[in-house]
């Protein structure tokens, strides 16, 4: 299936109205099915959707690694990516913590954080020149200005000091995210010393998204919400927003981002 | 709470970098907690969260009138909101189809739309002038663009034959429809010869939120999925995108839109 058909419309543009032909972007539902039980139903652009799905799951906390998937099937025409894991383990912590979530209120996360934090704090520091980040911003935009073009969808890239190494798009923001990740558990990608690009808003979703996988900096070309710049503090996280081409904001943790000319990334203890 | 809130950022324009003041959009979490179940959790903006929970709440199919709320309690600082059905009957309900439509795939979906069909039918039908959507597509981005100016949020119009009728602003814009339809629900505004303008995307979710309250007109500023379009086509809704002042697209029953000028609002069966 492709990620744009093709449509009639009406078009009204001043006094001028006239049928012509239109592309708009597909929306398409896939069932996660984990050990036989339908998990969830995602909607989403078919393409990866096997890195979609084990990144998914890995952000929802059922899966840690590739060792805990003992086959993964996708079907496109039916929509179901069946999952059976190694273990029923995982699956039964995700229930317990979704009943302790829900009894709980936002404790949950709270938990999280905290562990999160200490975690990031541990990861090898590096700063990267400003410089070097919009003309990456720059880039990020001719990629993901292409593919809106085309089907007005979101787009993340995963970047390091060499550029842009894995770029995915999805009409989710959150999907986005989910397919870099699962690709990366899928290839056992090396995530130290790699930020993240993306096309969406900031939310606390999407900031704990990256935060769970230990990643120090993201950079948006959206704007951030008052939770994702709050969460982004808390976890020691480089937040970035309204990155587009020549401009960006710095919203949290500034320290890793430092004057000098392009591709400037080191790594040292903050000073 | 406010729906901005104000935050310091380390500003790069060019070769400047700047120290400044900068407003972010509130994300606000609310609990909505149904005879003392855990139901959901909504991700928002702090403003309209009785109208928003009712909304959400009819959405889902949990309530259906006023008549099915025995109490509503919003506690703001705690981030919850306790409604008590006046019969367990509709939430037993909702749970028996969660079932059904996890085990039959999609099969869900599409009873609920052979069913809304039926009824978006027997509506009485009414026709609009292009030349009036387009001046209320201005009056809305008027108000809206306020909006984000201030703070990237997504709003929904509820209009009719004598302008905008009601307004909703919010970070999800699936919330912006619920919050028009909650206050639809708790006034007992009648909805015939009414319709609706949208900041967001139109997702298959979104054209049926309209339709589950038997709306048979819709406007967005941004693009609709294939999905949204296939189901406006098939549920016998006028769906129009990309709405931005001077122009604007139709996608489906472009019937319900004829030539003339402003604030021609007729009703009568289609030709």
């Amino acid at each position: 299936m492709h990620c744009t058909q093709h449509v009639t419309t009406l078009r009204y543009a001043g006094d001028s109205i006239t049928r012509q032909e239109d592309v708009v972007v597909t929306e398409y539902s896939l069932s996660v099915i984990v050990n036989d039980q339908e998990f969830a139903t995602l909607l989403c652009s078919p393409v990866d959707l096997d890195t979609l799905t084990v990144g998914f799951l890995a952000s929802e906390g059922v899966i840690s690694g590739k060792k805990d998937i003992h086959d993964l099937r996708i079907d496109e025409q039916q929509g179901t990516a069946c999952i059976e894991l190694t273990s029923e383990q995982a699956l039964h912590d995700v229930a317990d913590r979704r009943v302790i979530a829900s009894g709980g209120g936002r404790g949950g996360v709270r938990v999280e954080t905290a562990a999160l934090h200490a975690v990031i704090r541990e990861q090898p520091f590096f700063r990267l020149s400003g410089q070097y980040l919009l003309s990456l911003s720059q880039e990020f935009l001719r990629h993901s200005s292409l593919h809106q073009a085309t089907g007005g969808v979101h787009s993340a890239a995963l970047c390091n000091a060499d550029g842009i190494r894995m770029f995915a798009e999805d009409i989710g923001r959150h999907n986005t995210l989910d397919k870099i990740f699962g690709r990366c558990l899928l290839t056992d990608y090396p995530l130290a010393g790699h930020f993240i690009f993306s096309s969406g808003r900031v939310s606390s979703e999407m900031l704990l998204k990256v935060a769970r996988q230990h990643i120090p900096l993201m950079v948006s070309k959206s704007a951030p919400t008052h939770l994702g710049v709050q969460l982004a503090d808390e976890l020691g996280i480089t937040l970035i927003g309204f990155a587009r081409g020549t401009q960006m904001n710095v919203y949290t943790h500034d320290w890793r981002i430092q004057e000098g000319s392009a591709m400037a990334l080191t790594r040292h203890t903050p000073g």
